[in-house]
């Protein structure tokens, strides 16, 4: 891997210095590039309201960044409206994602002034309708080719069309309009058609709900699922911008209805630098092709995203020279704590014990994640970078 | 399942009332039954030292019956050893079994007068000869069966037999005695003829080192591995106990070592109750044959062990009647949080929102997993009944 294709030396210079008297494992994020990160998505997606995805990077820092910044919020829980509202946040501008919700949580949104909510189902519909009257919902559509995500999203939410034209019909039954429909391609989509097949879709649901029900759909939810850059890099955001805004333009034209989107790990990834120390490097036996390097943090503590190889953080070492393909794996006793089995990471041979690694892009969906105290060690440090 | 199968009926109906007014999600621990549990293990080896492993169920409260029990523990971390020292438990009644340490860890632990130590590798073995001089030192063995296990080993820990032979020499030529060798046959195992396998290379390991080092090995750690009663139930205990027992008499006979075992899921699984709601049940389509349950806890709120659908929970519903097959998910926007999809359980159809679940067998390795705050969840709550 190329340090600049993820880090400027000004952010790289910025990134080393900072850490190097702080004491390993830990979590460093740079609130400028939150700020930049935004600028630019409002850029490339001029006609969409930004919901930030609280759930990717929740820390109250970076939400005041992105409060400054005029952004809405997508929120996974009570716990993360809170937060919000705690920091002034206004509810008109939190929209309630999680399609998952007990009736006291829609009842506890709603009295706190949330008026924007998802569903996917005839029970949380029903739910709404009743204890969120006069609020906006919008339906997840279930997009099938969600699962060529590196993170897919399975079958766990959204529901078929069939399913999204009955719940509108249904609410409609009861004097409700449905406000609109979301989906979500899969966190970490490559594969840009995705969008259009997802709109194609989208677009079939609005016809329908205007010839038999007469309902105007007037809100496409397009989630997030816009890639960061990780071991494998991604094209550049203006790529999938430019080819989103195309499909939307080509399905919907002069009927264009309100775009939200819902940026989390592309907002937040290549904001964070986590830094972890090398404990043992050891060879299991002579016939052994591969060393094992256990460092002091692993999947229990910030890199639960490695699970099943998932995710495939670049990782940095100061060390040069001739490279040799590497076992990578966390600290505990837990032998599921291992980073990357099959995929076999080269690092130079002469990395030694108490050296640094660096994993780039590690801003989204790491320190959320630490266990409370799984084999006793602390959940990660986080440091703000202003 | 049979709820008598883990339960008396006393067990159930103390865990019944005491929950009935609490909110989910929580976990309940029984105490007395940990406290039962011990004494049972005691009976069954009677020749052995046990050393709790800590990391399978840390509370205070769990670690003070244990404490005044006498029993001895393994620590994963020195912040496992903080605690125990917290609670006056003496250095000589503390293994440290992670083989993954930091020089300053072995520095902090020998400090606080810890001196049983597991290694693995040359780079920790030199670490513990220069810096825990003195010491007990135990090589642990890799055990191939361990993939057999429900929640296997891989190969993350301990070394080859040929590698056990070579540090036992090269602690030699530095002088240091080898104390013992330990092993571990995998989280969960239910085959018994993997400790005979395990005990084999041991005896073969003590044989080489008195002949050809001259070092009398005086120690096997058998580490845990025993299995607790999940949703397929295991041979009782005493099975277990009286064949490894036998193993042991078999290969070491009049010459036997002292025997140290860890227990963990063992000790601790059959004490706990972890009770959930039912958000909400859901049919994606009408040609899905199966119904969803979503619930108020998932992968990351204390049931990471469902992860690959590893540990098969028992689940119990109070509800009766015809059943039908569900798949079950949790409560985030996380779509690798679902619990059981390809392992279809079958619950009554008259299962409804709001209902509980009550998921016997997870006094282990859950509330520690949990995450700070993924998706804004709070930790799982811990009750203690005495």
């Amino acid at each position: 891997m190329n340090l600049r294709d993820y880090l400027t030396p000004a952010e790289w210079t910025r990134f080393r210095e900072f850490s190097a008297d702080k004491e390993t494992p830990f979590l460093m994020i740079d609130l400028k590039k939150i700020k930049k990160n935004y600028i630019d998505f409002k850029r490339n997606f001029e006609q969409a309201d930004m919901y930030y995805a609280v759930k990717a990077s929740p820390s109250v820092e970076v939400l005041s960044v992105l409060d400054e910044q005029g952004s809405c919020f997508d929120i996974a829980s009570i716990y993360e409206l809170d937060r919000l509202l705690g920091l002034g946040v206004s509810p008109d501008r939190i929209s309630y994602g999680n399609t998952i919700k007990k009736t006291k949580e829609i009842t506890y949104a709603y009295d706190k002034g949330v008026r924007l909510f998802a569903s996917d189902s005839e029970a949380d519909l029903q739910n709404l309708i009743k204890y969120a009257p006069g609020s906006k919902i919008y339906i997840r559509l279930l997009v099938e080719g969600a699962m060529s995500a590196d993170w897919p999203l399975a079958r766990k939410f959204g529901c078929s069309m069939e399913e999204v034209k009955r719940l509108i019909a249904l609410a409609k039954s009861q004097g409700v309009d449905i406000y609109g429909v979301s989906f979500h391609v899969g966190s970490q989509q490559r594969n840009i058609l995705v969008w259009q097949y997802a709109l194609m879709k989208v677009w079939d649901i609005f016809e329908w709900a205007l010839d038999n029900e007469g309902v105007q759909l007037e809100m496409i939810n397009m989630g997030g699922g816009f890639p960061s850059d990780y071991y494998y890099l991604t094209e550049d955001m203006d790529v999938y911008a430019e080819h989103i805004n195309r499909f939307l333009e080509e399905y919907f034209g002069d009927r264009m209805p309100r775009i939200i989107i819902e940026p989390g790990r592309s907002l937040a990834g290549n904001t964070g630098v986590l830094v972890s120390e090398i404990v043992l490097i050891s060879q299991k036996n002579q016939f052994e092709p591969y060393q094992w390097i256990y460092q002091d943090t692993g999947m229990f503590n910030g890199l639960i995203e490695t699970m099943g190889e998932a995710i495939k953080y670049p990782i940095y070492t100061e060390k040069k020279g001739e490279k040799g393909e590497y076992i990578l794996a966390g600290p505990t006793c837990d032998s599921m704590d291992i980073l990357y089995q099959d995929f076999k990471y080269e690092f130079p041979l002469s990395l030694e014990i108490g050296d640094r690694l660096y994993w780039l892009s590690t801003g989204a969906y790491t320190s959320s994640y630490c266990s409370v105290e799984f084999n006793g060690f602390p959940p990660m440090k986080t440091y703000f970078i202003d």
